[in-house]
């Protein structure tokens, strides 16, 4: 056999796209099929990684925007030899196989970040980009250029119709991301259709807008125009490059070719044949032919690049020996040694001090004690450090380009914040916090699922946490907020009571290696709790007792957040018969043994009373039917915040008098 | 006194401002005084409305996106007329002041909308633009512009960065909306200081790529500029308008104008007073000269126009009296008066036939079946018409300029979706429903509780709505959302087990008239449920006994949607004592009265076993600490529906076992 045509070697991703969308009855042949040349060229020409070794660190991170094409990237794995079989791609979309419909970070080795949920991975991949960036700009040394990788991503028409786009988009334009690479699949059809009726911007001239190099017109079928696009990207490094790429989606397909019809479904057996014919594929589902297998596979490629950086960072690290040390312990993901030890110490000191703040200033101390100890630490907010108290003495603004850079004004740009933080935590070397009103977390929901869902080591940091904020209104007076962010499975909240819990709750985030946390605070000054070592511990814990009863309690009080102070007081005029237990985390508490959460809240005692300004019936599940929740229902409203306790009902008084009616 | 000059015109809005902030002891005056020059020339030029009836059908809107603005827009209302007194604006962010933080459209006549969050208002203004474009097109006659108005709306920094800014000004490109008119606050500023850092997009290019008419470099304290560009504006109705006002904020403060520190504070005692000095405003707080105070009044002038339109509306209805019957009917918000009937007809038949259908497929049904008799229902998905069927037989897209146009394209762009539905119920003519998978209601979220806190009639359409989803993975099944949206105040959730309960979801939709509804629709196929005519009355109640067991329940069992089937073949298992509920929407179950709600769900009665296919938390409010849920609370997998079933333990042995273990 002679050596395969690059059409061929595209053919071959069409043809593992076709055939397993068609045994796995669902799934998505057309973006595989009208992407195929491009990265057929991105692959076998550009990328540098490692099949061997998906971890290694300088690798180049490639990724899908349009993550529904998860075959292509799939098949790209398996061919250039990464531990992806063939089985696994017969299995495509079946329980527990390594090809999941949408890409999975935590299922596949070799994909970088979860995608489906579009425009997200495209704010990944600015996240990626500026992770590297940063990176470099810190531990690279003349003569060793250690951390020097690309970002290359795919995206589709609905990424670039998603508000997040312009977000991500925006914050790369300004960052000057010179190694981020956007292939922009122009096929003109979404799932609705041929897009005339609700896409007609100029994506080129808006992408200018934004500050970025943008090669038009690109025949994405063509691999000597791909060539040309990408060798004008690799020219600059100044800016980020989008090259928007005319294709056709299901291309091969005679009857469905640039149709909507090869979006979402198999092509139907009959329409495979006739694809195997039209694209001169004669082999059989499944089957590649060895030259082809051989012409793709980079595993020996892929050990020589990293073989040739090991020993680079070899004369980095006896050069530099002690950034050498602290760029691996970052990549590693491994906390300082010391971290905990002197976190607690931390701790320890908050409680004999007692100081009295807002639980938003106890997370800026918190921040100020900690950061100095991990400088993998990089903040932000979208447009609210002042509020949301982000900025510690040693932060410096990533526009600067400072060494240091470890703080990033996210502007208004909630989602897009979230989506970046998530891909500083996937990229390895970073540990980010973001942070915005609780409220808005909103804007940024899907981003904070996905945090979770992708297991990654985000930080976000929510301020102004009730109607507490007061005057602002019920516009940016969160309410069903807490309860919401609590349903996200594996996503941490807290919500602390002081400036001690909210220390534990910081180190707990940052000790969290398999999630993300919410790390939700106060507008107004909260009380600090007594507590004596024990009760220090258990914080851990997310629920422990912070007032205990004289003999078996009769009731328990629980509470989180500004309303333990609350639950305090009232407990005081109650009686001694009176248990007062402080739930910052109801996600860790669930977590805990059951013994524990016996103890803290025994089965026998059913005069139970929550109170947190919020929903009251994610409550339920800790006072039962036969409790009380005081808390609120509706929106809040514009007013001082006192005004609005009382209002509102959540007073000590409330309590007392749920108590006796119990 | 000689005529104020404009700037004293302005100055009084300024000053009204700064007094309001300054006696709140909190607020935004920055932002007033900066746009007041530009707020007094369209106001005192430009702005059909009458103060007199601030429900005029022909009134123009004017609306704020950059809402942290509010006392801009009250003094506005006060001084033009409204009823909005000056102790109404001293009362400034006080408890049920009709002068909250934000601008409120439930709180104060002359607010169209309710904005805040930002991008939103902007998003809003595409929906309200959009809304008179539909309606002239339906009702207009040659003679007869009835709906002639325009749109205007102030929008900053803050806006132009978020997503929507994107989505919502795309779509108004497309549309070619020419009776939009934005005005940005170019003023360089943001909460986190001077925008370099953070925001350095071509806003104007970036417009124009969307194809809108940008004006460049207008001085925004400069009358005679604002009067031209608003003048270019007006003498084109093709393209939306984009007005980029360079403003400084706080613009007169010898201190802190042009600086953030006039954004969020009042200015302090003596900065008053520095910039009474510095604006030649000798007047006392909340003082406005009687000339100033009558060359603001805008009553009869308002109250002429209205008369004019009257007049006009008058001959149209005697030459057109279908169309002006069903145009005046639309615009009260009344629905037709046999709609309720034909509605109970159609759910009746519905009980007698049966159809075993998916839920997503019922809504079409219902749709289909409502539809003919609700001109004013207008349709639409985020990208996704053949999976979420909304789609019916008498679907016309807006793009087409058919006067029949009811179907709205949104492309990928959930969020200005659900925000431009919202504007199409607050405009008043429309029952707009839009739709995207449940999972993505989370790039919606903050949109769709300002559905809820607006009090609009927008219907929310959600499809695949569990991890009956299948093959597309966790990214594509909801686990948390059906609770998440539960917990907005004021939001209806109907998540129907069968077409009957489909029929009624929408019914109840359709006949809310003081909020939302979020209706969520299986992928899968659904049994139909026998029930008598009380039961199917009952459905309406939103939660029922669909199933009881013989003499008084030792068991109940409640289900929700495709779970209901389960709940059902459990109970005949398990025995006749054992009652199934259905309760399709928990929202309007827990509005009804303490009797009902004991009907269905005896208190005595404890061992109780919720079955749905999400967060098991949110039933502890039904079933206690006693009973069981079966659930699921992790994230989802990629698979075939039935064997993820299967593998997240929801089946009908499950709730059998639970049921025997309680």
């Amino acid at each position: 056999m002679t050596t395969p045509s690059r059409r061929e070697l595209a053919n071959a991703i069409r043809f593992l796209a076709i055939d397993g969308v068609e045994a796995a009855k669902s799934g998505h042949p057309g973006m595989p099929m009208g992407m195929a040349d491009i990265a057929e060229v991105l692959w076998n020409d550009y990328l540098r990684h490692n099949p061997g070794n998906p971890r290694w660190p300088d690798r180049d991170r490639f990724m899908l925007s349009n993550g529904h094409g998860s075959m292509l990237h799939y098949a790209l794995l398996h061919l250039s030899g990464y531990d992806l079989s063939i089985d696994e791609i017969k299995r495509f979309r079946q329980l527990e196989s390594k090809t999941p419909g949408h890409p999975e970070n935590f299922m596949t080795p070799g994909v970088e970040t979860t995608t489906g949920p579009l425009g997200q991975g495209f704010a990944n991949s600015v996240g990626f980009a500026l992770a590297e960036k940063l990176l470099a700009q810190r531990y690279n040394r003349p003569g060793f250029d250690v951390v020097d990788h690309r970002t290359w991503v795919f995206m589709g028409d609905g990424c670039m119709m998603e508000g997040i786009s312009h977000e991500a988009a925006s914050l790369a334009g300004t960052w000057g991301l010179g190694k981020l690479v956007a292939f922009w699949d122009d096929n003109g059809i979404s799932i609705d259709g041929e897009v005339e009726g609700w896409f007609t911007d100029d994506t080129p001239a808006r992408f200018e807008a934004y500050g970025w190099r943008v090669i038009r017109n690109v025949d994405g079928h063509d691999p000597h125009e791909i060539r040309i696009a990408i060798e004008t990207a690799l020219k600059h490094d100044d800016k980020p490059t989008l090259v928007c790429c005319r294709t056709t989606i299901g291309f091969g397909s005679p009857a469905k070719a640039g149709k909507e019809s090869s979006h979402g479904a198999p092509l139907g057996k009959d329409e495979v044949e006739a694809t195997r014919k039209a694209l001169d594929w004669p082999h059989g589902p499944f089957e590649v032919p060895p030259a082809i297998a051989d012409a793709w596979r980079a595993n020996d490629a892929g050990a020589t690049r990293e073989a040739e950086w090991n020993a680079l960072f070899e004369a980095y690290a006896a050069a530099h020996p002690e950034l050498a040390t602290e760029l691996r312990r970052r990549l590693r993901g491994e906390l300082p040694a010391d971290f905990s030890s002197q976190a607690d110490a931390y701790i320890a000191k908050l409680q004999t001090e007692g100081p009295v703040v807002a639980s938003r200033k106890a997370s800026q101390m918190a921040i100020e004690a900690f950061a100095p100890l991990l400088p993998e630490l990089i903040g932000g907010s979208a447009d609210l450090a002042h509020s949301n108290l982000t900025l510690w003495k040693g932060s410096q603004p990533v526009t600067g380009g400072s060494a240091e850079a470890n703080y990033i004004n996210y502007g208004v740009r909630e989602f897009a914040m979230t989506a970046i933080a998530n891909a500083l935590s996937m990229h390895c070397g970073f540990i980010p916090y973001d942070a915005t009103f609780l409220v808005f977390s909103d804007y940024a929901r899907n981003a904070v699922r996905m945090s979770a869902l992708m297991r990654s080591h985000a930080i976000h940091v929510y301020t102004h946490d009730s109607i507490g904020l007061g005057e602002d209104g019920p516009t940016h007076q969160p309410v069903e907020h807490l309860a919401s962010l609590r349903y996200i499975p594996n996503n941490d909240v807290w919500r602390p009571c002081d400036a001690v819990e909210s220390a534990v709750a910081w180190k707990s985030a940052i000790e969290r290696m398999d999630g993300p946390a919410c790390l939700v605070f106060s507008r107004q000054n909260l009380q600090h709790q007594p507590r004596d070592e024990q009760q220090v511990r258990d914080i851990a814990r997310g629920g422990y007792v912070l007032k205990d009863s004289v003999g078996a309690p009769e009731l328990v009080l629980i509470a989180t957040g500004s309303e333990v102070e609350l639950a305090t007081k009232a407990a005081e005029q109650l009686g001694d018969k009176v248990r007062v237990v402080s739930m910052p985390s109801t996600t860790v508490f669930d977590r805990q043994d059951a013994a524990y959460r016996e103890s803290v809240l025994p089965n026998a005692v059913r005069k139970r009373i929550a109170v947190e300004a919020g929903v009251t019936g994610f409550w339920r599940q800790y006072v039962g039917l036969d409790g009380a929740v005081i808390g609120i229902d509706t929106f809040g409203a514009s007013a001082p915040a006192g005004e609005l306790y009382k209002h509102f009902g959540i007073t000590v008084d409330a309590v007392v008098e749920a108590a006796r009616a119990l």
